[in-house]
């Protein structure tokens, strides 16, 4: 079973029509236990479940229309990209899956409110929002299971941004991922808060589908994440059902430094973090010695994220002036 | 069995009367393949076997008489030891194993060549010169097996600084860690360096000791660790036969970070790098990529050790300009 394959299963009785124009938004997403390595490397099947949080406001809009001749004209925040880029190539290959006689090309305009490649999860909010947009130019009326499964083969974590709030991926058991998608959970919780740190917006040096790879094939380490990350699963689902910051922050932050570990132990290593990424989690660590119940999480790149509550917004934002909390 | 059995055991037949003084020099050591974890906290007896190369004349000079009353007498580095510092409370735990009618307390001076705490193994150095002295104090005429079957049950890693050159510490097999002790090997490499690059002679926010016992007791990832050294180990010794610096350098760094690695994915977790560190491992990958075959590896502190041959001097050296090449 190739992508092909899969979205041919989810739209069989689908409108090929095209409407006039479609468009969505779709939160980026933190995970709190990660997402790292693949079962299925080109399905984007995990080798264990996740869990994050959406970011709110922060993602992408994506407006998509047809064009019936030239090639797809791709717009990223008002700048048209060059087809050169492997960001266009990238967009190209997932628009391959969604062609028919009545829509050869698309023309895609993106507006993203998190900066690319500087471990926001750019990638998840919009093949998220992509997804979801061409659900609404064809009206196919997808489900959000189905919507995530069509995210995921663009992106892995971009199944979990389909939702806002706190979001369960199943990693399934089938081979073919069609039982690997994203729900939402039923947590509530206003005060939990999370703040961005930007150390630093370049593109990363290793992207984290190759991290990810080396990492599998080399590290010793490897071979225990699995287990970690499902003691961690049932850990954090009971600490959001008591919203225990102390808990939620407790799995996320060993669970991320856990991740970059197996990356540390690759080689070559895969060091994402810089000497301020170093600097920020001794401080972190610093101000929970001080009584302040912050914690830290890392995704594949050198930025700091801070997870702590609404209580602690005034000792967190003395501590860290340049914080940007999540609305 | 506890450390008084096992010196009990050593010295069934040997002389008791001390004579008036005794004199050692022991090596500082660095792992190439690190001694991370014990299987007997007691009797240091590691989970593995570890391997390092001695560090010349970077070491723990130590002269040593007997006081016939009052209490132990340390001096370090011409200045008197507090009897309430940690350390005087470390060598005289380790003193009460020779303690007689006719020794009952000692007189220790040490001078030391190496940065106490600061990650290069000061203690190791420690007891393997305090054993030596012992040795030479007492007359007992050691062999190698036995000097260093006695330092390990002060510091595990000291029982590999009874050598110069290249060292094995064998495990072994029994639970009394009678058969655990460091052995020479048959590498000579008058060319290979070690540069030492010292970011912090502070004091360690968590010693070594209270690291391995957190990282075996949180750490998923531990699990792993034992077979990656049984790789390591192997592949290091025929780095060493061929004095190949590119494996050589590749297997120490990897078991290095790999060592972090497990330190990091701990709870609460052990980060002994600091932004320095950091900054210095990447700038030892962008050496490499533009083809100066350098090598780092840290033990547990935030210090960084290069590890290149001597034709590669001038580069290291214009890449380094704080680098100490140990001779």
């Amino acid at each position: 079973l190739n992508k092909a394959d899969v979205v041919k299963h989810i739209l069989r009785d689908r409108e090929q029509t095209p409407g006039h124009k479609g468009s969505a938004f779709a939160p980026a997403n933190i995970a709190l236990v990660k997402y790292w390595g693949k079962s299925n490397t080109e399905l984007n099947v995990p080798m264990t479940d996740s869990i994050s949080v959406s970011l709110g406001s922060l993602g992408a809009q994506t407006t998509l229309c047809v064009r019936d001749r030239g090639d797809d004209f791709v717009m990223l925040d008002g700048k048209e990209v060059s087809s050169q880029s492997s960001f266009y190539q990238r967009v190209k290959k997932y628009l391959d899956l969604f062609r028919s006689p009545l829509s050869p090309f698309f023309e895609v305009e993106t507006c993203s409110s998190v900066p690319v490649a500087a471990g926001l999860a750019s990638s998840a909010s919009g093949f998220a929002a992509l997804a979801k947009a061409l659900d609404d130019l064809f009206g196919w009326g997808l489900d959000g299971r189905e919507l995530s499964i069509l995210a995921r083969l663009g992106s892995g974590s971009a199944c979990r941004s389909v939702y806002d709030g706190f979001v369960w991926w199943k990693r399934g058991q089938s081979m073919d991922g069609m039982d690997s998608y994203a729900e939402q959970m039923n947590v509530e919780w206003p005060s939990f808060r999370i703040g961005l740190l930007e150390l630093s917006t370049r593109e990363k040096a290793v992207g984290s589908r190759e991290a990810m790879q080396r990492t599998i094939e080399t590290s010793h380490l490897y071979s225990a994440w699995p287990e970690q990350v499902a003691s961690d699963l049932d850990d954090l689902r009971e600490g959001l059902e008591h919203r225990d910051i102390e808990r939620v922050g407790r799995v996320a932050e060993h669970n991320a430094l856990t991740m970059h570990a197996t990356m540390i132990s690759a080689w070559p290593p895969v060091l994402y973090w810089l000497p301020e990424s170093v600097e920020i989690l001794h401080r972190v660590w610093k101000a929970r010695e001080e009584g302040t119940p912050v914690y830290a999480t890392m995704d594949a790149g050198p930025n700091v994220k801070l997870l702590f509550e609404k209580n602690a917004d005034q000792s967190v934002i003395s501590l860290f002036p340049n914080l940007k909390i999540v609305d």
